[in-house]
């Protein structure tokens, strides 16, 4: 018999990902399912055949080693994409990364010892939570309320713990999984929170782009302004098109040369074409208007999918009410109600979430729900919906015969 | 002032990469230089204009997330183009990775715990070297000869530890940057002294397919079908184009499931465009004659480098002899010559290479270095090596006034 193989001790941390196993099953399935479980815009929500015309642009070295901080062209569009938005930022604090996902596992890398306590969004993104665990977190759950993360249960439960935070891992702008928007007050706290204890706040902001009503907040950044322990993760994925794994780093500039060489052990540089193809659309001028056309369809179905959840369930669902982003959150007055237990009739009926605990460190919000209302059109939403009610009443805790 | 930035000691390990380093010191220069530095085909080495046709493809989902082991296509087509060489595989074996850099991060994140021996080769790849330091590994150096690893050498200095390795790093074929390919009876002693210390090999494998003369030696997988210890590193970097960043692990089916989980906290999937480009590129039927074309050009390439350093050095300069990959390993007869020192004047001079203690952990071999035959023509080459000549002469130890 061959000797057990020698895993890391992380390994038994290695969590993986809930919503890109349910993709993988939602992969698997043949009968017609409104999908409400994916985060990425739909085909018809990507600029497709400009991508694929940018694409085959030829360009010299386009497929040759790039630099590992980005190709320059890309690093500029960036620069000016950022200060098109009032955001001043400069190459030197840019890093071009294969997509946020890899702006997180740099953080990590960077910051996070084996032992070293996070403090997390309650709910926030799983793989957010399983990155950091792979590095040997300790993951400290704070909730988060309709103006975001508690800043004041963050100092209650940091106290509590009777350690610092290494790192806060924040999305504070339509967040995922909630929806909801870190309001300004909470978010100057928030830097003197960090500021006080040290420790660095991890800044990710995939949707910050897409706002479709009310009125922006200033980012942390902005807020204040070349403070080091601000580490912002961007990306494309959620404002073009995630396949293309584009995303960047924006840290201060005296962590470039570390970002570069943890880099260089992670994947040398991000895939070069990739990286032409979306300076090509930027420097063209193709992104506000991309986004003005898909902001509007957001924007609608978002109001379709609340008053769908209303017509439904009646009090029985309450729910966030975004003012941009993908998502909002959904969760069942009746707490017997186990949206983990629901999900395979939910499937059956024809409708796809992702269960409310994949969002949890605690495993908390087990009556709860994240829906994306951005990738269907508003009948479909109505009908997703609608077959969630059928899987309740068939499916639930008070089903016929329970 | 503010608080240092709360880094994780790894960072103290993050060395980064002199072959990139010089890279974007070489990039700065102006004047004209042979560039015997870097490993990677040139622009006219590349089937260019076949790949961005094939960028140019339009594909349902081609700007989606992509499930995390890769595109089914292309991992159907990687099975196949193991099998054409009479490899043994599934796609359960196959997991597409960015590049064989994100191969290596994944074996070490697998692997390998800080304190962890991992055996090495001397010299041996900076990166590979730079992704175990980085996961805290504690590096055994072990010497290579014209036959490649030293395998007894080997079980020498693991004895003489003390300890067992978790791991032993090896490059089988036409190594980086030796250029020497590890005979069968090594490779048959390197399994059974791995499978009696428990230790995984991580066998890469940039260069396999790209042999211009003598007879292949089986892969280490070959040798031992099946064993579990066997993680194969293997990328479509060298045989096809680095930028695209695309290559793949093909290792033991029940480390899948971590390679998933690890590789969600990493980068979530690989770029979807570049895995459908080299995808159609296989599916073509390209890449045989694509090597047909490019492996006469190395081998005429080698050739020429071989004839220009006896020429211009005689005797001072012995180096080994591939018979495939990319690089030959030159060692100045004189011990004084220390090629780091040298680096300079050679830029000066107009020839670029890599000094040898880059390829080292134990910062051995300075003076010999690494020079890249596959990507000049041999009237470059020729010029190339003479301006080495004149480089020494002018900057060496023995110049006129030192």
């Amino acid at each position: 018999m061959p000797t057990p193989l020698p895993l890391a001790r992380r390994t038994s941390d290695l969590v993986g990902s809930v919503i890109d196993s349910s993709t993988s099953l939602l992969a698997r399935q043949t009968h017609d399912i409104v999908r409400f479980a994916m985060g990425a815009p739909s085909d018809d929500l990507m600029p497709v055949e400009l991508l694929d015309r940018f694409a085959a642009h030829s360009e010299p070295h386009k497929y040759s080693y790039g630099a590992s901080e980005g190709v320059p062209a890309l690093v500029e569009e960036i620069v000016k994409l950022q200060s098109d938005r009032g955001l001043t930022t400069s190459p030197e604090r840019i890093t071009v990364t294969t997509g946020g996902m890899q702006g997180l596992d740099l953080a990590c890398k960077l910051f996070i010892d084996p032992g070293d306590l996070v403090a997390v969004e309650g709910p926030t993104y799983t793989n957010g939570n399983a990155t950091a665990l792979s590095y040997g977190a300790q993951l400290l759950e704070v909730p988060v309320d309709e103006h975001g993360l508690d800043v004041d249960a963050l100092a209650e439960r940091v106290a509590a713990s009777g350690r610092t935070p290494k790192a806060i891992y924040t999305i504070p702008n339509f967040q995922n999984p909630s929806g909801v928007t870190l309001v300004r007050e909470r978010r100057e706290r928030l830097i003197e929170l960090a500021d006080s204890w040290g420790s660095v706040i991890i800044d990710d902001d995939p949707y910050g782009l897409l706002r479709f009503e009310g009125s922006p907040v200033p980012s942390l950044i902005e807020l204040d302004p070349g403070n080091p322990r601000i580490f912002s993760v961007r990306t494309f994925s959620k404002i073009l098109a995630p396949g293309l794994r584009i995303g960047w780093v924006d840290a201060d500039p005296s962590l470039q040369p570390l970002l570069i060489n943890a880099k260089q052990a992670m994947d040398t540089c991000t895939s070069v074409p990739a990286q032409i193809t979306v300076t090509e659309f930027l420097a063209g001028g193709h992104l506000q208007p991309h986004l003005d056309r898909v902001l509007g369809l957001y924007h609608e179905r978002k109001e379709a999918m609340r008053a769908a959840l209303a017509r439904t369930f009646g009090s029985g669902v309450s729910s966030t009410d975004p003012d941009g982003g993908f998502f909002l959150w959904a969760t069942f007055a009746d707490t017997e109600v186990d949206t983990e237990r629901l999900f395979e009739g939910a499937l059956a009926e024809g409708v796809a979430y992702i269960p409310g605990r994949a969002f949890s460190a605690d495993r908390n919000f087990g009556n709860a729900l994240r829906l994306c209302f951005a990738t269907s059109t508003p009948e479909r939403i109505d009908e997703g919906i609608a077959r969630l009610g059928r899987a309740l009443e068939l499916h639930g805790p008070h089903r016929a015969g329970s």
